[in-house]
């Protein structure tokens, strides 16, 4: 296990306890200004004794789909740059909320970056599922004409935890945390950008479901609401424990929220309800 | 559509709206005063205008392991004559709860017998997801021990809506609630005997959950707690639409609670936020 800057605790029967902080940044109006915001931010969750820091998706600009190409770089570019040094120099696992990612064949993906503390190794997640909705009264997006869905779940060893990766809207969906699940994650992080109209009627109701399906800790690190941004969010970052409790809420505006997660009470919970073994592998392939 | 007592109402642009009622009935002493109570309930409740009456999960008798093989009767025995007549002479769609039904082989299924008003249709689903678990200062259980697990998904085409059936466990697994709305369910019904201990850290969790992730209306009728019984179960009966909202719940003793279903909202919302649609089928099959 790492020797971090930030050491870890040894809890009963030597279980890991670790601190995981979200960073609820605001979007500010250009890529450099939320470059050195989220920087300035990520080295305030360390010093509050982080381990995992994760921002919000999208926290490079305005979430709006003329923005998409125009801030487009390639996965390791200037973005991915910030987030190795600030990962390092904060000696923290950075989940590195999301931007467009530009590949090679001109194709963008909405890439959450997750960078280990040697400010080295990148894994990247592209959203598997892509927000195409047109609510009456209420948030209109079609995510599909600016982005290319991604094809694969990831998952990231620290050494003291697997984390399962998924993008805002991918909440939606139970088999993406169930396979993060099987794929032996135990925290779930989720960068996102939930509009604010969706987000007061489901946000929660949906982080405290996947942490219970998936017998998970799940957090959800949305950007915080601001009057400057065409795309309205709903901030409410939270943190949930595998028994679907809240342990840890955001409200609205800018604001690093922190947890103790003992892990060990994942393994816990799907010892005495074990929802994972029961599920019924016949089924899912039939239905 | 069939024309019954309780006559359909038509809703704008000719959509149905119909009226169900959850009798969340308290368990008594042996099945003879349970199948009274029960006939008595669902008489009250198509005299207060439903067209489907739902009784909760093993209403005949204490659901404890020693009771079931002796309450257990053959798929069409005493209860299922009940139920019968019940719905014929009051004219309604009867989900009837679940009894141990003794398969001729000698099995036990905790299954679910659906009647249609004419009294003689009766659609059975057996439980898919037992309920086995030990719960630290908690509940403990090991249905298997009893029961063998149903292996198939049961819906029922009313005329005026597609009804999935789902028993208690079972709402812990989404594919099972995904899979009826493929199957063209529009509405779950859920007779359940939730613990008490998880249903007050739960059951609203899981039922508003399954309503977002499946795009249904879901009813969840769970028997009323009692002091009388051993295994303590939570009540609060309630019932979901396609949004997530909870439209009605009961307190923990026993009650009827109805709504007025406008079942075309399950259409707007899966038009509006085509979860549905966007589930990756590939995934599913993958994770």
């Amino acid at each position: 296990m790492k020797n971090m800057k930030n050491e870890l605790n040894l809890y009963k029967e030597s279980a890991v306890c670790f601190k995981i902080a979200v960073c609820q940044q605001k979007v500010r109006q250009t890529k450099s200004e939320n470059l050195a915001a989220a920087s300035k931010a990520v080295k305030k969750a360390a010093e509050l004794g982080a381990h995992i820091v994760v921002l919000p998706e999208m926290f490079v600009c305005d979430f709006v789909p003329e923005n998409m190409r125009e801030n487009a770089e390639p996965a390791e570019g200037e973005t991915v740059d910030m987030l190795k040094s600030a990962a390092h120099d904060n000696d923290i696992w950075l989940v590195g909320g999301s931007f467009p990612e530009m590949a090679e064949d001109g194709r963008l993906y909405n890439v959450c970056p997750i960078v280990s503390p040697d400010g080295r190794t990148v894994h990247f997640y592209r959203k598997t599922h892509l927000f195409d909705v047109d609510i009456k009264d209420g948030v209109v997006s079609a995510e599909s004409d600016v982005f290319t869905p991604g094809n694969r779940l990831v998952t990231v060893n620290t050494g003291f935890v697997r984390l399962g990766i998924a993008i805002c809207y991918d909440i939606r969906f139970p088999y993406v945390f169930t396979g993060l699940a099987k794929l032996g994650a135990k925290l779930a992080v989720l960068p996102a950008a939930f509009s604010a109209g969706t987000g007061s009627a489901h946000w929660e109701t949906l982080i405290k479901a996947r942490a219970l399906d998936s017998q998970m800790f799940v957090a959800g690190a949305c950007s915080a609401y601001s009057e400057e941004t065409r795309f309205k969010t709903y901030g409410h970052s939270m943190i949930a424990d595998p028994w679907g409790r809240i342990i840890v809420s955001a409200g609205s505006g800018e604001e690093i929220i922190t947890a103790d997660i003992y892990i060990n009470e994942a393994d816990q919970v799907r010892r005495e309800l074990p929802v994972l073994k029961h599920m019924r592998e016949d089924f899912i392939k039939k239905t």
